[in-house]
């Protein structure tokens, strides 16, 4: 076989066979076959895309380029939810000791922030202690005490998706549908889950722009995982806004932690409930997404997931008690308001920009050996429908310096849009997919 | 700029600037964009294609990466035939000659052989002495002499082109339009001709297999050479057959001889005489293609393209009596006859085939470091059209050994068709295309 001839062969919007594949993906991880052949075929893919039985292979074939995570010895049911990236999304942090208190086990691996999205993991460590690289005994230990651990994926982990990502990442082959289904789920699936929600982000602070887009993709997860044998939904959820109050590292653990006290913002608490609850039918713990969202209710209600992320807390080196005294408090001493420039109703905030905005302030990052910082970011005082009077404060930021929230400024004053008449309410939740 | 950004908006289908070109053309040149966006570029262009100003822009940018042609003080016009790579064609032997007795200067820079097509400069060498690799100052000289010299590319002509066309020989990228367009037309306008005749083949035999193809190509070559200010021609000629009725190094040297001495084959003739009348057009020394084709006749009947030939065969070091001396004699003593399977008439004898086939025997390679041998190849007795008997004599089919002749029998018979009725006459003037 030659490298050459499968490019071709795709290029032409042919079919591959799963020893094609395989022989294009092991031969760029053994390195027999040259970047510049695989970046020609990633365009090809692009260009002509793959069938779901094509997309199921390289997603299988990426998978085995590692090691999967041994879960066996604990009881189940697994599942794990994973989101396409937003901004001010700290749902994994309110939904995995929500849905760990309703008896699913969550075996989280997540990754940091790039771009204008943010990072589970940087949230994490904004907590002072806090380790999010566990080893794979802990990993098993932490989820049988808690239900749920919160860990980054170790270079072990399909090896082959970081080298064509890294790949893709230069070489203008991101935004194919069967090559970001196989690079999420070959991943997830290596985590050891049995079921998977995804959250999948539309809008302009998603990485889908349009929902047409974001309906592919979750169908192509759905229907891949599926054929993998895996239990799976695929939730639309809307990122034309900052998903709650908080934007930043820390800033969103403080607002994690109003949500498992019942004081969440209602856009948050809405997204966070509805993927929960289907984390719990996938996991068989509830009949429908209404039985699992009642669930829901009544476990945040109890506190118990409250209790189970202060033990988690614990559990990877943070210090909870130091995390609560900093509620409030943890603010970088650069900041400035953002005032409504007129009277009327907060039209929108765009959540793009805000998340760019984010980088210069330190809350994310441009490449990823940039550093992140804890203290830096965006609190909201209004959001989209909201009245204001003119100079009326919008939100307070915060940069690592007084260079960065000048740099930032620009950007900020843009993402805010004033008008007259107030706006319709967005739909948070956009479209189901199930194939439970 | 990013290469990645060029990438992407070539990927969407929109124009690229000329900076934004050069910026990738100068990259890969320079080391400072690597293969692998190269790669992906290139295949965005394939899906995408390029406008006629884009592929200008390319060609031009690819041209100033070396160094051109300096023809300056010898007295013009200078004009230039390309072929796009057939079987048996021989036709710039002829042409050379013929069209410099007509007062054209002929600064032709040659091919090898590769894969199923065969090159002048093999051709060529397969003249004891003769000498392909001339000096720029031999060049210049020669060309004074004889009105023509016959000359390989040097490195320094349009390094860019060397460099992109080993990266998409690999990478299935060869077959774009605009990319074979700047390939070809930034070598030949390096030369230094004012004007050039393009000889653009298609069928089976040909690089281009169908009408429509060729056709795109040839217009894309007129179109982008008139934006660059040369006078440009495309004709499409017809590739089913091999060209005349030798196909090999020595042989083709031979037939080219039979030509000028008046005593050329039909088929290779009526292809030669029109190429070389729009050399005349092109080149201002005759008003339409009727008066260069009587200018033609007229020369060659004269004698004066036999004896240009002969002297500059002397001028490039060639053996000239030697030459004659093995016409008809040198012939590898490993030979077989190919015979008609049964009674009828030839069909057609396919031009692929036989090229392949000539692989195998010698008078082609594979890779550009494979050698050739002068003294294998084809000799057709009968060619389509013509009445067989059963056991008839076809052709005699000479190769480097015992081994090679055997490897090539199947395909070699695989060539031959043999029918009841008579086949139409092709057509071997397909199209012309002039921007004169």
């Amino acid at each position: 076989m030659r490298a050459v001839d499968v490019i071709m062969k795709k290029r032409g919007g042919a079919e591959l066979s799963r020893e094609e594949i395989a022989f294009v993906v092991k031969g760029y991880v053994d390195g027999t076959i040259p970047e510049y052949q695989v970046s020609a075929w990633l365009m090809a893919v692009f260009f002509k895309g793959m069938t779901p039985r094509e997309t199921a292979d390289l997603t299988e074939l990426m998978l085995r380029s590692g090691k999967t995570m041994d879960l066996s010895g604990i009881q189940g049911p697994f599942v794990d939810k994973h989101s396409t990236g937003g901004v001010g999304d700290k749902v994994s942090l309110v939904l995995a000791p929500l849905v760990a208190a309703c008896g699913v086990k969550v075996p989280m691996m997540s990754g940091r922030a790039l771009g204008h999205t943010g990072g589970t993991l940087d949230k994490l460590e904004s907590i002072p202690g806090y380790r999010t690289g566990l080893t794979e005994a802990d990993f098993r230990a932490f989820i049988q005490a808690e239900g749920f651990a919160m860990t980054g994926q170790t270079a072990e982990i399909v090896p082959a998706d970081k080298k064509l990502y890294a790949l893709r990442d230069v070489t203008g082959t991101v935004e194919s549908i069967p090559l970001i289904t196989a690079s999420i789920l070959s991943k997830k699936v290596a985590e050891g889950s049995e079921a998977l929600v995804f959250d999948v982000k539309s809008g302009p602070g998603a990485f889908m722009k349009t929902v047409e887009d974001a309906e592919a993709l979750a169908r192509s997860l759905v229907n891949t995982g599926t054929a993998m044998g895996k239990r799976i939904v695929g939730v639309i959820t809307d990122m034309t806004e900052p998903l709650g109050r908080m934007v930043g590292n820390f800033f969103e653990i403080e607002e994690t932690i109003d949500c498992l006290e019942g004081k969440g913002p209602a856009d948050l608490m809405e997204v966070t409930m509805r993927l929960s609850a289907w984390m719990l039918v996938a996991g068989g713990k509830a009949k429908s997404v209404e039985e699992g969202l009642a669930a829901c209710e009544k476990a945040l209600a109890s506190g118990k997931p409250l209790e189970l992320f202060m033990a988690n807390v614990k559990r990877q080196g943070g210090d909870a008690e130091k995390m609560l005294a900093l509620r409030g408090t943890y603010r970088s001493a650069h900041s400035f308001e953002l005032k409504a420039p007129a009277e009327g109703f907060v039209s929108s905030i765009d959540a793009y920009k805000i998340g760019l905005a984010g980088v210069y302030l330190g809350v994310g990052r441009d490449t990823a050996a940039d550093p992140v910082y804890p203290d830096v970011g965006f609190i909201f005082d209004k959001k989209a429908g909201d009245a204001v009077r003119k100079g009326e404060r919008i939100a307070t930021v915060h940069g690592k310096d007084a260079a960065s929230l000048e740099a930032a400024r620009p950007m900020i004053e843009a993402a805010l849009r004033i008008g007259a008449a107030r706006p319709a309410a967005p739909k948070l939740i956009v479209k189901e997919i199930s194939a439970l």
